[in-house]
């Protein structure tokens, strides 16, 4: 156990209330600031994207017991569902028998979250709006509005789990020595639903996540528990098939029977939700430091937003208590070492699952659709499956299993030029799981 | 000439003044504010680096009129003076006889200019804190403090020259769909001071730009009207040679002894100059879009902070003017028109510009004290004068020509990859202007 301090958390999302839980078993006095109002009391927002957890946040999750509570709220989702134009499906599995991420709404896992926070004895303060932070001191500035009367809270140390358009970066980005980038994507998201059957089941398939990958844009489709789906649809805001074209009732219909023939009789209420639910942005934040001395630190999205593409961005989050919490538990009350060893353990690995990101939209939205890459993945898989100890494809390294993300990146690369090689062989689509093939791969390997 | 118009400049800086005499040009009521206080009725700061105007900001100079008045306060720079460490010193010219840069000090440039922006009726405001800007509406708000009272002002446009860290920017950050980055060098700067001799003149030469590369630092000297020079040092702060370790008096001695043995008599105030300058920063800023509608935009370090070893933070400033201004002049009061063309022409060009004052630190700090480089530049030189159809240096490129930096950065590319094959020739160093070289080179380029 550390020497108990009194610690802000300013954010009461996903990474917040679960580093609250994290420091109340080391003893700590935990408050949790949010700007916004309690989630168990509003509706949620219509601009969610639902999320997947794997084994990072499940590790994060396990450490502390609450692997089997969350899990009850998730359903497992072991392949993609790939919905071709001409109505044809393809299903691709992501991993070995058994491996599955989960699907999780956010709204209904925030607030169960905050309840086990609760429990758990951190104490939440809703409706506060933290405007500033003194770093020196971990001061933290509310108050009604950014112009108006602040008052002072001060603490030990402050946490900035306040997300990718965090205050207390802000304060730090003023400070001398700080990196820091925001990249906004050219392309926009906009929620959609598929309900329930009337008896409660999934109208789709709810074990898979699905795309219908239309190579500039793309609609996707995750299950929830209450046998509706959470859909996303992906594409730019300018420019031929873009946000700006759907301006009216009778584009957006005939576009959507057009590219997405098979979702008309499951997303009744298209034209309602596409108008009423707003367009959201995507956005890149990179920084460092991710610390003030022992006094402020960044988790999460505030030191990393990346774009959804992945399905990490929670996951990340997670991560990054689970190595905080290693270095907390090697250096106990010296927390300027805990923050200093936490951001250069963590910098590297966010900026890779940065890019894997950026990267995978194109996979999603345009390589799922083309013949020749998933024969790659089932070459991958199959030689894989062969030789485990020679080959894990990059998505279960990122997703199945605890390599550092930066690692990850850099063998994803490597066997991406093996694999490039392999699809020149002559008769690639014949051949593919022929002894040549395989001794091709180890040739290349070594 | 435009509607007139009431137009507000952030920052009194070398970009806001001479922005200020363009708009008052059009007619504008031009009101330049500023949170310091008037740099005619203060002492200079001690933390500059003598600034180098070379074509382009004498072409912004030259359209409103303005280049003799300056050109009486530059000196005129041809060549670099490069020290050796072993006292040995080169002399590498910049580009054809007569071509020059002008030193300027930028304490005696910015008094000059703000008496010039007067004149031209431009209402100055010094001792004025922006805090904010409402940017749909053009209306500063302006206070002793950042959490204090705020006075509204409401101008018709605004600019936002506010440099590096500037508030307007800072406001545009917030906005969705804005991207912007900082980044920090792991080097700083100090400033040093050659004093004049008392008979007023130069104690080194000084039509020179003096180097002293040592290879992760260097010391710069670049001269002033009154016989003295502005020495800048350039190092890392932290690690071998770096600012860190020069903490006592003895160390900063012995490593001047040591690296720089030929200042001694040159720098008499070392000491107490080291001591009592800050050591400063060098930074990297890029955002994007410049501009909000028709009502306010970013120029100068304010849309594109650059480090400091091409001399070109001010030139790139003024070009915006020389850019901003043609727009102006062709689409009359279409603003909205003249600052999304402005945008649009000056990015590129800025990011190419930040990109070769990043890499000309390398080129300053050691590739100047490589025999093999000096040569490259002397069969470049030499290609050029016999060739001037065929090869620009890049050098002149940016300095003496006014191509746009974006292409002046593509093609130096180009020609460096030519150079680099012509450096492999067998005996390169004997035969450098033999005529296999020369057809070498001209077959490379076609």
């Amino acid at each position: 156990m550390q020497t108990p301090k009194k610690i802000a958390i300013v954010g009461s999302g996903l990474v917040g209330t679960l580093l609250a839980i994290y420091l109340k078993k080391q003893g700590h006095t935990v408050h949790v600031f949010d700007r916004s109002p309690d989630i168990r009391t509003v509706e949620f927002s219509g601009r969610s994207i639902n999320l997947v957890m794997s084994n990072r946040g499940w590790k994060t999750l396990q450490d502390i017991g609450l692997e089997h509570e969350i899990k009850k709220i998730g359903i497992p989702v072991d392949k993609r569902a790939i919905h071709l134009q001409d109505d044809k499906l393809n299903y691709q599995y992501y991993g070995k028998d058994g491996e599955a991420i989960f699907s999780l709404s956010r709204g209904v896992l925030n607030r169960k979250m905050i309840d086990l926070a609760e429990n758990a004895g951190a104490e939440f303060f809703f409706n506060r709006k933290i405007w500033d932070v003194s770093l020196a001191t971990a001061t933290l500035y509310e108050g009604e509005t950014e112009q108006g009367e602040w008052t002072e809270l001060k603490y030990d140390l402050v946490f900035g789990a306040d997300g990718a358009f965090s205050r207390i970066r802000h304060r730090m980005q003023r400070q001398s020595m700080f990196d820091y980038s925001q990249e906004f994507m050219k392309l926009g998201y906009k929620e959609l639903h598929i309900p329930a059957n009337t008896d409660g089941t999934h109208k789709i398939d709810k074990n898979s996540l699905h795309i219908w990958p239309r190579g500039n844009f793309m609609l996707m489709a995750l299950a929830n528990l209450d046998g509706s789906f959470t859909c996303t649809l992906f594409m730019p805001f300018e420019g031929e098939n873009s946000f700006e074209q759907l301006k009216d009732e009778a584009t957006l219909v005939s576009f959507f029977a057009n590219y997405f023939p098979d979702t008309k009789e499951v997303i009744p209420d298209l034209v309602k939700d596409f108008f009423k639910n707003p367009t959201s942005y995507l956005a890149i934040m990179k920084c460092y430091p991710w610390a003030y001395q022992d006094k402020v630190a960044l988790i999460g999205d505030s030191a990393h937003a990346i774009v959804p593409f992945y399905g990490h961005g929670m996951n990340a989050g997670f991560e990054d208590i689970t190595i905080l919490n290693e270095f907390i538990l090697k250096f106990g009350d010296d927390w300027n070492t805990i923050f200093a060893e936490y951001q250069k353990s963590r910098k590297p690995n966010a900026d890779a699952i940065a890019e894997l990101s950026r990267r995978n939209f194109v996979e999603m939205s345009s390589k799922t659709a083309d013949e020749k890459f998933l024969l790659q993945k089932k070459i991958e898989k199959w030689f894989s499956d062969k030789h485990p100890d020679k080959w894990m494809p990059l998505y279960s390294r990122v997703t199945f299993s605890l390599q550092p993300y930066s690692e990850a990146l850099a063998i994803g690369d490597f066997q991406n030029k093996i694999m490039e090689e392999v699809m020149q062989i002559e008769n690639i689509e014949q051949k593919w799981n022929s002894n040549e093939v395989e001794q091709k791969i180890i040739s290349l390997l070594t």
